[in-house]
This record gives C-alpha cells, structure tokens and sequence, in this order.
C-alpha cells in the first residue's frame, strides 16, 4: 500500500501506537497543534514542528527566501497560539543545496528572524545540511502556557459557540494572484499576497480571549476551515453546525474571487493558510471574548456557528437550507504534486 | 558567494547574530550540542535538532528503514547525552515520496521507537510532509539537567585530561564495508556495521561520570574526533595534545582497516559518527570517572591527552613526535554530494 492511498491522517494513525515509553512528563502527544508538556509547576510546555519542503509548501517562483521564513516561523507561532499558549524558542534546521547563495540563506534567516522579533521567539539552535535536489526547512517551536488555560481541540461541547478570528480565505485569492497573475485592483492583490506570504498568528489575540473565561477547545486554520472543523469535531466526539453567511471575508478576497471566477465561500471553507483560530466557548462568554480579543488587538471575532451532539453531524447552512458539510482540505500525500 | 564557499561553520557563524530576541530564559543558544533553557527551578531544557536527508546521511541502498529510524533517533539522544542530559521527548517530521509504501514509514517508525525505548525517550508530536525528490527526516529532541551538572564545550581548562568512551573508528570502517563490500571476517563486519547503523549514544555513561565529579567539557563525536577537538579547543579557547598510540581503536576497526588499505589511526581520527563522548576532566579524577563508567555501562573510558594554553595551538605525538594535529572531519557544503 503506498502513502497516497492511506493519506496523512491514516498515516498519523499509524504512528501513534507505542509513541509514549515515559508517559509521566506527556500531558497530550501526537494528535493536537502541539505537544503537552509537564515541566515547572503551574505551567506546561508546548512543542510544535513543522517540515516546508520547496515545490510543495513553497516555490522560489512566487516568495521570496525572506517570506518564506517569516512563513516558516509563522506557522509554527500558530500552532502554539492554537494551544492558548506564548511562543519561546525555536530549532531551525535547514536542507539547502551546495550551490545557493549565502545570501539566500541570510535573507531566508533574516524573515525567520525578522517574525521571532514580532513574537518574541528566540532561535536557540538548529542543523544546517546540504539537500541537493530540494530545500527543506524544519523549525521546532517551544512556548509555555498555564496548566488551566491549556486549550485542547478535544474540549468542545454541545451547546457551545464556534468563533473564527479575523477572516478567511484571503490566504487562497493570494495564492491565486501568486501562481496565475491577472489584472486586479493592486490594494486586493497586495492584501491578499500579504495574508499568503506573511501571516499574523494570533498569540495576543488567544490570550485576550483566556482573559475573558469561557473558552472550550481551538485549532488554527492551517488546512482550510472545514478540515479543522472536521478534526475539532472528531477530537471532542460532537457534532457542529456552520452559517455559510455568517463566515467572515474580506471585500479584497471577494473582489479577488470574482476576478479568478471562484466562489469566495470556498475560498474562506477550503482555502487554508489563514492561520487565524477557530475557537469554541459557552454562548454566555462570546460577547466577553468579542469585547477583550477587539479591545486588545483590533482583531474581530465572529460566532459562525454551533457545537450539537455527535449523531447530528456535520452540516452547513446555506440560504435557510441545512446540508451535509462536504469535508475537504489539504492532505499530504493525497495530492497531485 | 555559494555556500559550499561559506561551509558549514562559516554559515552557522552568520546564523547567530540577532538570533535571541528574548535573552532571560535562554542560558546557551546556537553554539553547542544542545540549547540550553531554563524552565523549573534547579532543572534546564536541552532542545536540539538534527536532519538526515536521502544519500547524504543515508542511502535505501545500504540501510533499512528500521536502521534510519533507529540512528535518527540515537544522534539525537548523543547531543543530549553531550551535555550530560537525559533524553526525554522527541519530535519527528517525516519527509516522504507519495509512492513510498506505507510499510517503509511503519519500519522507519519502529527503529525510531525501539530507540526511544531503550533511551526512554517518547515521541510526543511531528509532522508528514510529501517530498517528491528525496526524503527528509528532521528530529528535535527535549532532555533535562540538573542545571549544575550541565557540560559545555566552553569548560576545558589547561591541565585538564581528554578522556573519551568506548573505541573510535569503527562506524568509518563500517561505512566502507556497506559502501564497498569486500571479503572481510564475518565477526567484524557484522560489528563494524553495527557501530555505524545503531550506534549507542553514552547517556548511562555521562551520567555516570557526572557523579564521579571532576568533569569540565563535552561534546558527542560525530564529525570525527579531530574536528570535535577543534570545535571544543575554539569553545573553550585552549590547545591540546593528542596522543596517537592512546587512542582507543577496537581489532575488529584494525581488521577491516588491513582490509580496505586504510591507517586504522585515519579512521579513528577523521571518521566520525562514532557518537562516543569526548570529556575532559581534572587530572585528580581520572580514575574516579574510569571506575564509576566501567561499573555502570561496562564501557571503558581511556585518557586520549591533555589540554594546553591556547597558544600552544592542537597537536598530536605519534612514535615520540610531536607535530601539528591536521584539521579535518564532516562539513556540509564542502563536500563532493
């Protein structure tokens, strides 16, 4: 059986089993944005990776070597905010083929530099390798976060609210503009380039929300929203219910998505790479996380559904009509590459 | 300016500047085995990273996946073991082709975890990435130390003693017999290869030592003992002396040595990946370490030289000659690939 047919998350399946040999230190192990660490008291540590392989997560033809470090750190800041938690340090390993530039790598380290500033993350050590036919990036992140506000994507419960932060699907019409360029209006391309190429996790905006109590589970949008929504679910065993018209999107992904003859709403289901948070709370607290998440960073909080027992499903409402929520998003292996 | 111009440690040299951003947690960033972080009180973190990229550190044709799983994970159990750590989590992101079979990342994954077992270390998180040209395995790794028994390589001192464990060479000697098979003793090739495909980080033995007390630098040896030697005379701004005939070199690494037309002595020096540990230590507690090593592992510790002021630059006395000791040793980018 090759990986394509079993996929990446029957593959993650697969190598879970006999993982944990020393399960005191474990709080969560494989199968949530990080890893859950016991060290100091009244805290745990988090641990993230994530491995960008050139010509399938990024291409030298549409961002530059600064970009795509910001990128790298960026994505890995994500999964920490996904956790609740603030990012501390990272690992950077790096596979590069003899003949590069030293500038590239320079630049490269710069972006990866210039985002751990914003975030607060040192790089405290890595590899650096020779790839000769493909780059490939490895960064490991470490962050903290209180043992009460470790958030879990195995935490939500019926009756509670799905928050998105932010919106979606900007990350997608970039990506459009990026690999098939066409005339559009240059505000619209250069946003929606700027979501694609240098994301903004939302570590302030977790932890304003902590303030305000009530949250339940969250998980970044890395594969597209349905995909998360798809491993919240199945993680907190229930069921949800999404209002198409209630996803948020910006006028410049919508402009974008009628120039490339796209519908915007699949841009912000199945697009990915918005890394903002899909978060769940109790429906007396999303009014307190609205106020606290928009007061500290001036990012908005939009409720676009709710959490419903397990035997209901998963389904979308779209113009008054309640259907199945079709699943789809980003799986390795599963792709034409 | 390409890289292979740059070399590995030039490029590493450029990679440090600016990297901290949030000084108060970190004690050592880029520039030893292992980052070193404080976290509980009495206790710091060791992060560290390695990654092996196809047919440069390993090639299908001579190495099983179990193999590949198993010393990914055991070189990075050496740079915890390096800083006198004890291994505890890991972190592991695959780089795969789509049409590999799932059964080779099920065997890859088995030598990880047999590793992990013998070391006690649990893989607690990842990633699975499809990398369509050539495969990629990055490993981080989380240890722990009493924060007074942590060992630099910045800690040796003009009259310290140079000690090393185990016999060096054997994993050089092992790698000519799976890149060059030749007929050659059954015994030894099946040892040789060993040493090279699953070798034995010293954690037991560090820390073993470690009680014994007297210990003032240490480094894993994987780019070779010469090159090790180099980087720990610039860390700790000394010279040394290398006595030649003190050298551990086992019989069978002298067997294959005859065999391959190669100085056994060339091996043990330039070879690398042995993955044994270079130590220096007090004069007085020579004997103490031996004894408390070789009660615990049954390893033996020999006494390899000395260190001297700086000035005196790194040499070697072969046959009652004292001469330069030639660098050499493992550089990305200035290799033939």
């Amino acid at each position: 059986m090759e990986l394509k047919e079993v996929g990446e998350f029957g593959l993650i399946e697969r190598l879970k089993a006999g993982a944990i040999v020393a399960p005191a230190g474990v709080v969560m192990g494989i199968g949530d944005d990080a890893a859950v660490l016991k060290t100091e008291p009244g805290y745990l540590t988090l641990a993230a990776t994530d491995m960008l392989v050139e010509d399938v997560h990024f291409t030298l033809a549409t961002a530059t070597p600064r970009e795509i470090g910001y990128k790298t750190m960026a994505v890995n800041v994500s999964d920490i905010a996904a956790m609740g938690g603030i990012p501390e340090q990272a690992l950077v390993s790096l596979g590069l083929r003899p003949e590069q530039p030293v500038e590239f790598v320079d630049e490269l380290y710069a972006g990866l530099r210039e985002c751990g500033r914003r975030y607060g993350v040192n790089i405290v050590g890595g590899d650096t390798v020779s790839s000769p036919r493909a780059m490939v990036i490895n960064l490991a992140i470490l962050g903290r976060v209180e043992a009460v506000a470790c958030l879990y994507r195995h935490g939500a419960r019926p009756g509670d609210i799905l928050l998105v932060t932010g919106d979606l699907g900007g990350s997608a019409a970039g990506l459009d503009t990026l690999l098939a360029p066409q005339p559009a209006p240059e505000a619209a391309v250069s946003w929606a380039r700027q979501r694609h190429l240098r994301p903004s996790p939302r570590v302030a905006e977790i932890r304003a929300a902590l303030a305000a109590g009530g949250l339940t589970a969250a998980d970044d949008i890395s594969d597209g929203l349905v995909a998360e929504l798809y491993t919240l679910a199945a993680a907190s065993q229930v069921g949800l219910i999404l209002e198409a018209e209630a996803v948020p999107i910006a006028p410049a992904t919508r402009q974008l998505a009628a120039i490339y003859h796209k519908d915007p709403l699949e841009y912000a289901l199945y697009g990915g790479e918005d890394f903002e948070l899909l978060l769940t709370c109790r429906p007396d607290r999303v009014e307190a996380i609205w106020e606290a998440v928009n007061r500290a960073c001036g990012t908005p909080v939009t409720a676009i559904g709710r959490i419903v027992p397990a035997a209901e499903g998963l389904s979308l409402i779209q113009k008054g009509r309640r259907m199945a929520l079709k699943p789809g998003g980003y799986n390795h292996f599963q792709h034409d590459l």
